[in-house]
């Protein structure tokens, strides 16, 4: 028996049995098991890709020991329900977007994305080193849960639009579908919301039913075929400036697993939201340069519409500091925003400004 | 005898004895030691102090089975030296910067930073989704070793001066420390190169051998005392837009790992790549306000300035053509960059031009 071979009974009855006195010659049993249900359909090879490479990672790092099997939203339970199925035990762990479940607590969308919020490079310096990884821990503790970023879309863009943007008085009565606090800032400066799940999305664009829609950015939208219903394609994204997904595990599993476990799940986290961000960094300008092959006109948004959604941000924050998570949250979320901010502006966008001159 | 029992002799004698038959209730011995030297004075503790996160998530990781043992720059061998003194099996690994070594050859730049190169997020995509951990590994192999990325110091600063910059005049005849590629570069632009220990830097400008030198960004910059010997803190850095950092392990020594340590040591190593880059982005920005506080006075390079050490980019970059390595490794570097560069242009620096206007 070695130093794994002890493992507490998990509360959910779902950790594998452990291999007692096993000869070491025989290839050992998988000590546990993580049933990984996610959010994203499998053609989204950048998301549920980032599930797969987990569960490649974390099988290789432990030789076996832990064995992850994931699956698409819908195969096992509803993309927007893993939230639910990993609080109470269903199964031990989910891939998601935070900002998903805006709706149970807006403060999960400090997890994602708020408009005008940080760039990935912020977000991720926040979860590791500014106090995020504590305050998201608190908030998920809640529902039974604790969770680890696990990947980031980087910047996002604007949107698919079929009319053109050139003033806030075009986005009034405009019918786009924009989930999330994005939706809400959008329908503060006068668009019609519809909420439509992904994968309706491109139908409605098709049929007329929409005049815009908010996806990811040039590759998940080119495999939605975006460019195909829509003519402009908007820059840049000033709802999620970056997007951070989550690794969610269930808390009384969690604890079952012996420290040397947990910190390899949080390694793995950590390579895995590395790895995300690296494919849509690399992947997404080819697809911009071949959404425009195929006539998809990139456009910008005038200073005037984002100063409209700047404005409409500020009416959703206010509405949103009435719950107590987030309205404890968002000074420390604010500051380092702001910090890192003055920071880039100071330094990195110089080199930025320069190179794009 | 476990699964982790057997163990290859490795050449270098430095792998520690297997366990075999070891009762479970006794706390097995460390199996593998990992001596690992560094470029750093332990006082630099977002430098040095990667090091020793390093040593501490991989034993949590593997329950000790992987001991490492950190040291600071010429405590066993120089801080320069420590390239060799892996390649030769003298000790498992190293923390360093590759490109203190482009004096063996030019090619380690790439992996480090090269002036006019990639930001931090390009960096860390070419590596893992891009191609160039590959590259990399092909050029380390010929040394006996193999690395991967261990820290990024984000962007750093363009420099310290007690002089003026405002155009390329004031370039000529400048007595400055500034090492690498970055050196090169200014010495085409007249500038008066000196190459300096790091801790030689503040001495020499503090009784005038110096008008300027580069060190890191102000949280480093601020530990060496840059603020009580120079008055003008010059951005950005146009020479090191971001830096990478690398941990180094002896060839012979990482392929008697079995697979899973190599596994838990790689995802250790992505973890403190990110830890490192989200400590300067937290730091950086308080010590930069704190330098100002104590009188320390920001200044922009010019274009016109920026613009000459492009100039001098290019005629360093022609010399360089002459090596076989930076020769091959260069077009895929430039493709990459490019093509993340025009993605940044098109999206994300749209977004920081809208909130930093």
């Amino acid at each position: 028996m070695d130093r794994r071979g002890f493992i507490k009974g998990a509360g959910t009855g779902l950790v594998a049995a452990s291999a007692v006195n096993a000869p070491a010659v025989i290839a050992q049993p998988t000590r546990f098991r993580l049933n990984m249900v996610t959010s994203w359909p499998a053609a989204l090879d950048n998301l549920y890709g980032t599930a797969e490479y987990f569960a490649e990672r974390i099988e290789a790092m432990t030789d076996g020991d832990v064995q992850a099997r994931t699956s698409p939203g819908g195969a096992e339970v509803g993309a927007l329900e893993v939230y639910d199925a990993v609080s109470n035990g269903a199964f031990e762990c989910c891939h998601t977007a935070p900002y998903y479940f805006i709706g149970k607590n807006p403060a999960h969308g400090f997890f994602t994305a708020l408009p005008f919020g940080m760039t990935m490079e912020a977000q991720n310096a926040w979860m590791v080193s500014g106090g995020g990884q504590a305050l998201w821990d608190e908030l998920n503790a809640k529902d039974n849960l604790i969770a680890f970023p696990g990947g980031n879309t980087s910047a996002q863009c604007g949107g698919w639009f079929n009319v053109e943007v050139n003033s806030p008085d075009d986005l009034n009565g405009l019918r786009m579908r924009f989930p999330g606090h994005g939706g809400r800032v959008m329908a503060k400066a006068g668009v019609n919301i519809q909420q439509l799940p992904g994968g309706e999305v491109f139908t409605a664009m098709e049929r007329g039913a929409l005049d815009a829609a908010e996806w990811v950015g040039p590759y998940d939208d080119q495999i939605l075929g975006m460019q195909d219903v829509a003519q402009y394609y908007y820059m840049p994204s000033w709802a999620e400036p970056s997007a951070m997904l989550g690794f969610y595990f269930n808390l009384d599993v969690w604890n079952t697993f012996p420290a040397d476990i947990q910190a390899q799940i949080r390694a793995c986290c950590a390579e895995a939201n590395a790895w995300m961000a690296a494919r849509y960094l690399s992947r997404n300008p080819v697809a911009l340069q071949e959404l425009q092959d195929q006539g998809v006109e990139v456009r910008y948004f005038p200073d005037s519409v984002l100063e409209a959604f700047q404005t409409g941000a500020a009416e959703v924050h206010d509405e949103d500091m009435d719950n107590a998570d987030y309205a404890r949250i968002y000074p420390e979320w604010e500051a380092f925003r702001d910090l890192t901010r003055d920071w880039d502006a100071a330094n990195s966008f110089r080199y930025r400004a320069f190179i794009h001159r």
